[in-house]
């Protein structure tokens, strides 16, 4: 459903070798932005821009957008200064600041001086905004009304000034200093008389986000609220811009695939896998496998220094994967839930108490079963054959319930406290977790089987 | 931002023993209905019905929906059946069908007691489809238009059918015989002039799902195309439903916990953390746990039956958790690059080729720059005292670099190989990779050992 067919594109290609450029117009005006850019990214061919100026100034505009931005930059470098226009002309404020931060810097300059001066101030303006913050993602663009209008008046307005829009469908009420002082909805408006005044309409308790405020936290806060549109505004309350649900949707997707890398250990990236060449995946991966390897220098040491004990019991070497690996797995699954709850806004450090207490409960039913299930199975299959057997599989046995609990204390608590301390929980998750868990399990390990089999 | 202020829900319990109803009128009207129902949450108190019946109708009903099903549970119970009446009246279809999945047998036949006739068909329609089909998440109330009608006399039909439809920004446009032939929306009406004719201003290219299509791939399409909704229709082409951008969005933040959760090895689950008992918690996460410390007992046959080596070369023995772990971290890598690709529609099983020669060239320069940085931490740190240093730091490195390639290899293909076999992808992540790569690793170190040490 979402990659296009690579057949389609083969047809383009012959088709625009042949010359057939009515034929082409009717293919693509059937299409979608999304997937007509799909089917460029796939081309790839010096022939771009003859496709691209086939399609009707809109639909190229809305395509341009949606381009990965390799493909941009090669179209911008075909196009002549009156074609660059024509497409900058249609962008929407955000979408051209987006498209800005992208390209290197001979072409910003082109971009630029092919704006028009009103355009020009609005995107330097919305470029000094932080990235991730509610200011980097905002239009500037958006419907304004006044308290005292009517419906009709309000309707007529929109009317008038809708056409270059992002969106009219969330209107923004402010007083004579631009302070916002309500909001109220096209849907409210027709449904209302044609002389009520905006004013009666309008909803007083606006949710507004500032300039600064986190992206992700103003994505959370479309998903609860069930938002269109969020108004930001300065420290005065004064209007600034809009973020609209469909840049929303983009933040929590990309913050969703930055928490997932983070917690396997790879650095976040903005570009999607296959796009991404060789030597950009190897930079995202290698740092931490770096780190990882070299802090497992404590597990070597912790084995090392137990080399007379691990000697003269050889069979307790052979459990040490399933030790290490149960911890592992019981840190991550609990520093995963607490790192997706934080994502959520659903605890926050104040909660680590109660999360304490529920990961203790839970470790020690998940230790006894895992414990219990391992005793049984040592006892009957592995170990059937030594002369020590029961006190072995003691030591395992108890070893997995201390290392269990241990696990989920360590997973559930790390993430909160990196929090507080100003990092970023998801980087606590897994593999850094995982290393942790191995050493303590390992110390586990080996001090309780000599305390109980005197070794 | 997003948690409600345990001192206000504080405050509202105190005012609600002091029976002071106009104060808390007066703060709960200016609430948001999510915000309100964290309140409720919180409060869980006998007194809940009361402050429910201070709400506003219609914010009654918004709130009623925020709320978690042990709290509606609760509300239903101290329901007159003239106040059920009230709120199920209230509610858009689809937000019914939610609750009565949530909902005990017995306040399902009270709910649909309440229910009018008409409402009724429609969520036993809606119950119908499966869990996670784009039916299962659709509403039946949307906008319909003919295509011979003038912009007008649209907007007059929206603004006498408009009160009860979640949306009326997309409209629909069918033939006689409810087929849909084209979508438009207010926008577009609003700006055209009023003799022109919906014919004209419709889109006719409309993307549709129908009712079994996975929500998955519904809510990706949102993403892709920023639609407000998306229209469901049978294998006639027949519009049965819309598809809202806000279910839409609750469905990729579920999507993406449930990813989440099963690379962390713990069954998906439904509710949030905070929300889940002991008991569920151990429930979700038992399962993976006892599979993995079983399936360790690979590890621990392969690490017995080179116990000989071992002995010989105790040294060796040490670095197992370091090898074993950077395989792991390596293949997780891959595996949840991959996943997320997949989850993405960035790439599909006939991309298993590019990925692999992608992931083989990745792999071989991480595995020499872990091997090499190795190499020389072994000699210079680790190994100064021993004998066969060199030799011992060569195996180590080789075992490194072959470990890495073959964890990036099997990371990356796993995942396409289950979802092509209708596995879900996610399942193969992380833990599972794992206890695959640490056996594999374990093989890889003694079979270089026996060879170059001769042991």
């Amino acid at each position: 459903m979402e990659l296009v067919n690579v057949a389609l594109t083969e047809t383009i290609r012959v088709l625009l070798e042949e010359k057939k450029y009515n034929t082409l117009r009717d293919i693509l005006e059937t299409m979608k932005p999304y997937d007509i850019a799909s089917v460029f990214e796939e081309l790839q061919d010096e022939k771009m821009p003859i496709l691209f100026r086939i399609l009707p100034k809109e639909l190229a505009a809305e395509t341009f957008v949606e381009m990965d931005d390799k493909t941009q930059e090669f179209l911008i470098h075909g196009f002549s200064d009156s074609e660059l226009k024509e497409v900058v002309d249609e962008l929407f404020v955000d979408d051209a600041v987006d498209l800005i931060e992208e390209m290197p810097a001979n072409v910003v300059k082109r971009i630029l001086r092919q704006a028009d001066k009103d355009m020009r101030k609005q995107i330097n303006e919305l470029l000094k905004y932080p990235e991730d913050s509610a200011g980097s993602i905002m239009t500037t663009e958006f419907i304004v009304l006044r308290p005292d209008m009517t419906a009709e008046m309000a309707i007529k307005r929109i009317r008038r000034t809708g056409v270059d829009k992002e969106t009219i469908y969330t209107c923004y009420v402010t007083d004579e200093n631009i302070k916002l002082i309500g909001i109220t909805t096209v849907k409210d408006l027709l449904l209302a008389d044609d002389n009520d005044i905006v004013k009666d309409l309008m909803e007083e308790n606006v949710i507004a986000v500032t300039t600064l405020d986190d992206q992700e936290q103003v994505a959370q806060m479309f998903s609860n609220y069930n938002f269109l549109a969020l108004p930001v505004v300065d420290n005065e309350n004064r209007m600034v811009g809009i973020v609209t649900i469909d840049d929303a949707i983009d933040v929590i997707q990309e913050e969703a695939t930055e928490d997932i890398e983070k917690m396997a250990a790879v650095l976040p990236s903005d570009k999607p896998y296959m796009k991404t060449s060789v030597w950009g995946i190897y930079k995202k991966r290698i740092p931490w496998l770096l780190i990882l390897m070299l802090s497992a220098t404590f597990t070597s040491i912790i084995i090392s220094s137990f080399e007379g004990a691990l000697a003269s019991v050889i069979v307790l070497s052979s459990f040490i994967p399933m030790i290490t690996g149960s911890g592992g797995n019981a840190g991550s699954q609990s520093s995963v839930s607490v790192i997706r709850a934080l994502s959520l806004g659903e605890i926050e450090f104040k909660n680590i108490f109660t999360v304490l207490w529920k990961e203790l409960r839970v470790s020690f039913f998940c230790g006894l079963t895992l414990a219990a299930a391992n005793f049984v199975k040592l006892m009957i299959f592995d170990l059937h054959s030594s002369s020590n057997a029961f006190w072995i599989a003691l030591v395992v046995s108890l070893t997995l319930l201390g290392t269990i609990m241990m696990a989920k204390i360590v997973g559930g608590s790390l993430p909160l406290l990196a929090g507080k301390l100003g990092f970023d929980p998801a980087v606590m998750a897994n593999p850094l977790i995982t290393t942790v868990c191995d050493s303590l399990s390992l110390l586990i390990y080996f001090a309780v089987a000599t305390s109980i089999l005197h070794i």
